[in-house]
């Protein structure tokens, strides 16, 4: 699973063993001389401190160190963790116990998140930071673009930001079209720098279509920056 | 006095100045686009988590989770990164306003954090993980043997578990000597493996005595590791 979505290929597969193993099945096999995933959990959590840390630091170079703080950890968190390791089906590999089974551990958020912090710790160990920043680019990074963490942005500043931080520009707003029953009215609003139109948002408000533009103008002007 | 010290040559000088710039200091020079050290000590303190971590993983392979946990919190806090930006003269660098000054912010435990932490991460933009990883061996990890945790640390446990790594070996402590008065005794005790002396430590019990024998073992052993 790992090779044919992500490209991963183990060199030491006793890593991924661990990684999957919890302490109760650890505990049911006493013969085996089992790991169980929490040393390991120790050192991916700190990975993923820092992978994201940085990603972070270098994506959104004007953000202030409170607003950089409250988004990491709004991405380094059970909530976030416990649905990445769900959406790359870690839930299916754990080796649990049979009581751990029976209520239900498998589901259980912090159990899902031990496991994505412990998979990440294993994958540092077996191929090195790159290859985490790699997985990482494709499983957690993309949720920003998604919006998962819009309530922590303020794409109008971002936008703003990024387009000045050579000098002025001048950016504007404009309304293109509203539609839809007075009662439950969008808008839709444009955003352009120095008369070149670089997005286009829509909303219930005026100020939510003026977000959407300027997150779509990002979105294009990072995109090309990255294919340059 | 960084490159004398620590055989560190930055590219970016850039970076050394912002990391040693408070955010006071920018205010008095608001014509100068300074940038103060905020955003890069969010960096710095996440590549420490992750390079004390892994040194701890790797150093204690048999620790559990809970006591490494314990040990990096220990490290990794504003009363030991303080001290080693004393120790470091980073104190002498810090770019302060004429009020913070005045209140002697140049030796408050928290800036002093703070900045050793902003030298970290600039030390990271600059030089990537492996020179960080250098530069802490030197400064940081030492302490461990010098003892400033020893009090997380029960070296006697930690010699078992590293001699039985791979299979059963018999470890003894014998009384070597005692000595001083009937109120102020000291002890000396020796530890063996399988009858080969491995070390000898001295204490105000035989319990301490054993701890310091166990120390002195492992500091040997290791030693000896690393030099193969």
């Amino acid at each position: 699973m790992l090779k044919e979505q992500f490209g991963i290929d183990f060199k030491k597969t006793e890593l991924l063993d661990e990684a999957f193993t919890h302490a109760s099945y650890v505990n049911e096999h006493p013969k085996e001389n089992l790991k169980y995933y929490e040393r390991i959990e120790f050192l991916g959590d700190a990975v993923m401190q820092l992978c994201v840390s940085e990603y972070l630091f270098i994506r959104f170079p004007n953000l202030p160190e409170g607003k950089l703080s409250r988004l990491r950890a709004a991405m380094v968190c059970e909530d976030s963790f416990s649905k990445f390791a769900v959406e790359c089906s870690f839930d299916k590999y754990i080796r649990l116990g049979k009581g751990e089974e029976k209520a239900k551990a498998r589901q259980r958020p912090s159990l899902l998140c031990d496991i994505f912090e412990s998979f990440i710790g294993a994958l540092y160990l077996d191929q090195g930071k790159t290859v985490v920043d790699q997985f990482i680019r494709q499983v957690v990074f993309p949720k920003i673009d998604l919006g998962w963490f819009d309530h922590l942005l303020d794409h109008k500043t971002e936008l703003q930001e990024y387009l000045q931080r050579n000098g002025d520009v001048n950016i504007e707003y404009q309304e293109l079209a509203d539609f839809g029953p007075e009662n439950d009215k969008s808008y839709q609003m444009t955003v352009s720098a120095d008369g070149k139109t670089l997005g286009v948002g829509t909303g219930h408000s005026k100020k939510a279509a003026e977000q959407a533009a300027a997150k779509q103008a990002l979105q294009t002007l990072l995109a090309a920056k990255r294919a340059d």
